[in-house]
């Protein structure tokens, strides 16, 4: 009953939109479903033929497009390219939200080259298929409006809200600091620990198995993602150098457990 | 009633035993204190005099090594040094377990340095005062009977299981094999995260959050353990090589992301 209520009240008044998912890759197509499943009407296009998931109808760049709400889905590094080529299709009042994982960057390139009519909204969803496989209920989406009326950007933090993802509403150069360190170095250990042969194991410690849940959400991640992450978000050098003198540290003290005893 | 039945059923017996626990350092204080609150009566020793927790009385190191059960709870790389030392001092039926985090050589140092008649049985408790802050109940703890006999050993199995732990019988060489990667493995990574200035943020993802938690378990933990893990494990070698070989991946990444778009 509670879950119908939450439904009326929030999804109001958002069902008759069109929404369009321009990059139905693993993630885009993930987070049409997600859309779809809210009660919202979404159409996808992709390049490639890849199956689409229930709900979620296969349409022509053009329609796409031209969608009430547009959601880009696409690698951080193509982001500006896709845009620059797209940008002249969007419709008039199309709402463009990207939902990129680093934020200043992308917010400056739809400023830049989307059309002066439409409205803007920087998202970052922070999760993805495997972070989210027991269900959304709770889990963080940053939330940043670039260009866009209060009402209008009020409607989808509510739909956001009903939908049970926890909105934080926040800057993108907030977000980008931020992430430079927790996703950053979340990605960091989880690419270290891909390059491991590990296994579960009967003697494994609440520790190790924390681990193995890391490597799983962030190696199933494509390892473009692990670079643009890094590029693309002006914060992360110092994390960097940080962390390549924790590295240089560790690696050092290993030489040490190699000497016979003393 | 289950707890009171559970007691009666597996501490029968060994209530009238007296166990020592040689070394109070911050493991061994917990250790101890753990095996007093199951109902045993437990006398520890330790060179200097920080405060002892409720219910563990301090004893002479004579009283100590003349235990029916003695632990020690000493560093990996003293360990030898102190069977040295106090192993003419144990009761002539003590029976003496280790505590220590790797398993071949200290059960090969009992088996050299303790008196004929005393029975060993080498013990890896897998967690410590951080990791069961919320009790111990389903806790793994590896048990290895070095010189034992079977109704000996099956009673402190029964007792372990008793206090919830999840009693794990293998030999000393599965241990060091398996723990090689497991405790290796987490023990490296909350040292790298320790050298770096993370916070808890309103971004965290679940990854991030359980990067953190991995940390404050391992950075607790004194900096020789990191070094003893190492070095008296004979099967951590080739994990290190691994190691080293992913985190100079990492680091040549690191590089590429600094350079200017393409």
């Amino acid at each position: 009953m509670l879950a119908c209520f939450v439904s009326c009240r929030y999804y109001a008044g958002m069902k008759d939109i069109t929404v369009g998912v321009y990059g139905m890759g693993r993630f885009g197509s993930f987070w049409a479903k997600l859309l779809s499943d809210s009660g919202l009407r979404v159409a996808g296009y992709n390049r490639s033929s890849r199956p689409f998931p229930e709900g979620v109808r296969r349409a022509g760049k053009e329609e796409v497009l031209a969608s009430d709400a547009l959601f880009y889905c696409v690698a951080i590094s193509s982001f500006d390219a896709v845009l620059e080529r797209t940008a002249s299709g969007i419709g008039g009042e199309t709402l463009v939200f990207d939902t990129c994982s680093v934020k200043l960057r992308p917010m400056q390139s739809m400023k830049e080259r989307l059309p002066r009519s439409c409205d803007f909204i920087g998202t970052h969803p922070m999760f993805g298929p495997d972070s989210a496989v027991n269900g959304v209920g709770g889990l963080p989406l940053v939330f940043s409006p670039g260009r866009c009326s209060h009402d209008r950007a009020r409607r989808w933090v509510d739909h956001f809200s009903g939908m049970g993802l926890r909105v934080i509403e926040t800057t993108a150069e907030e977000h980008d600091r931020e992430a430079a360190y927790t996703q950053g170095v979340t990605h960091v250990v989880g690419r270290i620990l891909g390059e491991l042969d590990l296994k579960e194991s009967i003697i494994a410690t609440s520790g190790y198995k924390r681990l193995l849940q890391v490597r799983e959400q962030t190696c199933n991640d494509p390892v473009q993602l692990f670079m643009d992450l890094q590029h693309y978000n002006p914060y992360t050098h110092p994390m960097r150098v940080e962390l390549t003198a924790a590295l240089e540290k560790i690696m050092t003290l290993f030489a040490q457990a190699d000497l016979p005893d003393e």
